[in-house]
């Protein structure tokens, strides 16, 4: 039966990759990737399978993923071992779950790999725990996605102790008033992380005051956390935790790390 | 320099701990790890190795985690190669900032290795994947253990699209009632699954009313889910999803897969 593999490639480093995400790969022979996997892991695909990029730019979206479902669909029914490979973790936004349905009501059986997700992951490594007893009991991923503006009501995640904001970038001003707005504190820390798990893994520390202001400069796309966390930083050794590697650092204000 | 390694085990399935995880257990000399960790996954470690069991059980937890970093300590400055290992993701609740913070202030070089979360992966292999577009566009991940019942204000969750709640299990009532008080519908899907991503996988699909009620039975540990996602089960063939095997399934209430 025709089937298709939803897999996470994790959040870039190319041995954050699960055994078994290695083990299709190594079975593929097709495999539709997205801007955020690497060369290096796509090299796990045997020399045979066919690679095809299906990286989106805003506004192209629809039109897209339209292609994509068809070309996962297409394959599929070939009887080809299809691989939908995504960064991070498969059901994080980017619209694995809509894919998935889009198989299963077209017969194609889906079996998912999850990842290392990316929200967890880069900020781990750059020194950010997301939960730390005392300090952040909970935790929240939204998606920053200019589509999803609009409907994200900021007012919302006031309370939560850690927010982390994937593809975000670009609204980071928006956001970062709207989340003022509601009520969270100026003076509240927010790391940006570029890059996050590689040897160009670069690191913003500011706070929401300043990202408001809109004096911050950051590369999309890049990892957003914001809360009281983002202060273990200091006593956490980011550049040992990141496997020895020394991160960019870069402090927009001192209020940030004091 | 003495170093300890602290190392994500994944959700359960010893195929979704990642390549850099297996490459440092083969070289440990001590792994430490917790109950949720697998007999599978402790086989990736040499034989020469020493495997010390870190569980804990609830009331002995400020003992033995004064112990388990006494032991870390211990064997990192004898030089030993020492790995730390916990399930899921090691950053994710559970101590794991605290145990790199007590590290850091010894003196001791930290490396983190992320893992696949069970707080994703879990639902997601039982046919819940977290966020999808127009459904849920952020998720929130929440400590539902004892210690913290009293500081965590379930209020503040009330506007989250998905919440998943982890060592929430013996305190479910509490945590339903809450979400009631504070606004969630009394019809809102509610799943749990025990031994996520394994062949004993268990789903049980109800209503926080029926939680809340006393009536529905869960064996800890279990992955909660809370949020419209939990319907996306039905059409998501989640025994496909899990690797072509069948879960057990319990519906509590009809209304939760309407």
């Amino acid at each position: 039966m025709a089937k298709v593999y939803l897999v996470g490639a994790g959040p870039g480093d190319p041995e954050l990759i699960t055994l078994k995400a290695v083990r299709i790969l190594q079975q593929a022979d097709v495999v539709i990737y997205d801007r955020l996997v690497s060369e290096a892991i796509l090299a796990y695909a045997p020399s045979h399978a066919k690679l095809i990029f299906a990286g989106k730019n805003q506004g192209e979206q629809e039109k897209i993923q339209a292609e994509i479902n068809d070309l996962l669909l297409h394959h599929a029914v070939e009887g080809k071992v299809v691989v939908r490979l995504k960064g991070g973790d498969p059901m994080v936004f980017g619209r694995g779950a809509e894919e998935w349905n889009f198989l299963c009501k077209h017969e194609i059986d889906v079996e998912l790999i999850p990842g290392v997700t990316s929200s967890i992951a880069v900020p781990a490594l750059a020194g950010i725990p997301l939960t730390c007893r005392g300090i952040a009991t909970s935790f929240a991923v939204i998606t920053g996605h200019r589509r999803n503006l609009t409907s994200q009501k900021w007012e919302h995640y006031r309370h939560i102790d850690t927010l982390v904001i994937l593809m975000g970038v670009d609204n980071r001003h928006h956001i970062a008033r709207a989340l003022l707005q509601s009520g969270r504190s100026g003076d509240e820390p927010i790391a940006f992380i570029e890059d996050g798990s590689t040897d160009r893994q670069k690191v913003i520390v500011t706070t929401l005051a300043e990202v408001a202001r809109g004096v911050v400069i950051v590369r999309s796309p890049a990892v957003c956390v914001i809360g009281q966390v983002v202060r273990l930083r200091k006593s956490l050794r980011k550049e040992i935790a990141s496997g020895g590697r020394a991160s960019k650092e870069v402090y927009v204000s001192s209020a940030a790390i004091a």
